[in-house]
């Protein structure tokens, strides 16, 4: 497996979807510098990207769209099929539970966790919310590797100890919390406090400028 | 104002939350040292990201974690209230709308919109759901900067161009598109499937390993 840095990964997805995007009624081929004009990146930067994942790219001819869409689908695992459970079953979590968008990036939330007993039983799309109690068993019967929190901050870390003793490797967190977990688990934040800050400063330096 | 960079800008609302968990029954000081431990950050970048925003911090005592958390608060202007509003009423629309957490960032979110007639009403907390027909009208009245779009990835782009002829300085867009705006418009992109492949490729990494 090619190592690509985290920057690289987060763009990877973008160039699938702007490709997607195209592939219709698009030209049968695409060069970097049209992907790099389309989303606002240097050519540079996205030749390099796309170098970590195939090997496709030919000078004057480019990248056959179809090969580039099916080496980023391979590379990213989008093929693959990740089972994953939520803990919280609130308005986020059943929200995230009925997207269904997921399946296009390889993601199965196969069911939901909570600590009230008023939220178990099944969501509106007939997916199983168990009591908390039940996460350990279920995951390591089926073998879940990602665990989805969107619990209240005060429960992350509760919630994300569990979920390492129930064999999760990758956990997203939606909870504002900083959760302490060992070097083989990944967190990844979706930090929405920081968004709020970024869109907030803009706001009050446009607004002072004007 | 001082500059601070995105990054500096991102860990703030971090340092924030630990403070205010420290608060209740913690120290009345706090040292950059206790907290880039618990934040598993260098303590230079601590003081670093703390200079910026504060002059509070001395030799031997530290920062009063109180005032600190002023400071901050103050610098991401959550003492300020941000109205928005969301277009895109559907599931993540809906849990947004409704999602309390969002008044301790100074962030209030005043109405949804969507082209779906069905969709427009009331939500379940009484927020008012309009047709987006009406969305530059109702941003022009009550001065709306902020936009949050939840809406499909093919219609985010036409959403975008809309709030942008009504005012609005900030979008937070959680559709999975690229969006082109004006050089004084901000975009965040709340890009989950950067996160969704950030965790397969760990995965995929764990279990090759294993």
């Amino acid at each position: 497996m090619n190592y690509v840095s985290r920057q690289t990964l987060e763009r990877l997805p973008v160039y699938l979807r702007f490709l997607k995007s195209q592939c219709i009624d698009g030209p049968i081929n695409t060069s970097a510098k049209t992907i790099a004009e389309a989303l606002s990146l240097t050519e540079i930067q996205v030749r390099k990207d796309l170098a970590a994942i195939s090997d496709g790219g030919k000078p004057r001819i480019g990248y056959i769209t179809k090969d580039l869409i099916n080496d980023l689908e391979d590379f990213l695992g989008y093929k693959d099929v990740n089972d994953a459970i939520i803990v919280g079953a609130g308005k986020l979590g059943k929200a995230l539970m009925s997207y269904k968008g997921f399946a296009e990036y390889g993601l199965n939330i196969v069911a939901g966790f909570d600590t009230s007993d008023e939220a178990v039983g099944t969501d509106e799309e007939g997916k199983p919310i168990f009591h908390l109690d039940r996460m350990e068993e279920l995951c390591r019967r089926m073998n879940i590797r990602i665990g989805i929190i969107t619990a209240p901050a005060d429960y992350a870390q509760r919630i994300a100890d569990k979920m390492v003793k129930s064999g999760i490797l990758a956990i997203w967190n939606f909870a504002p919390a900083h959760l302490e977990v060992p070097d083989n688990v990944l967190v990844r934040n979706e930090n929405m406090a920081a968004s709020l800050a970024v869109l907030s400063k803009h706001l009050s330096e446009q607004l002072m400028n004007s």
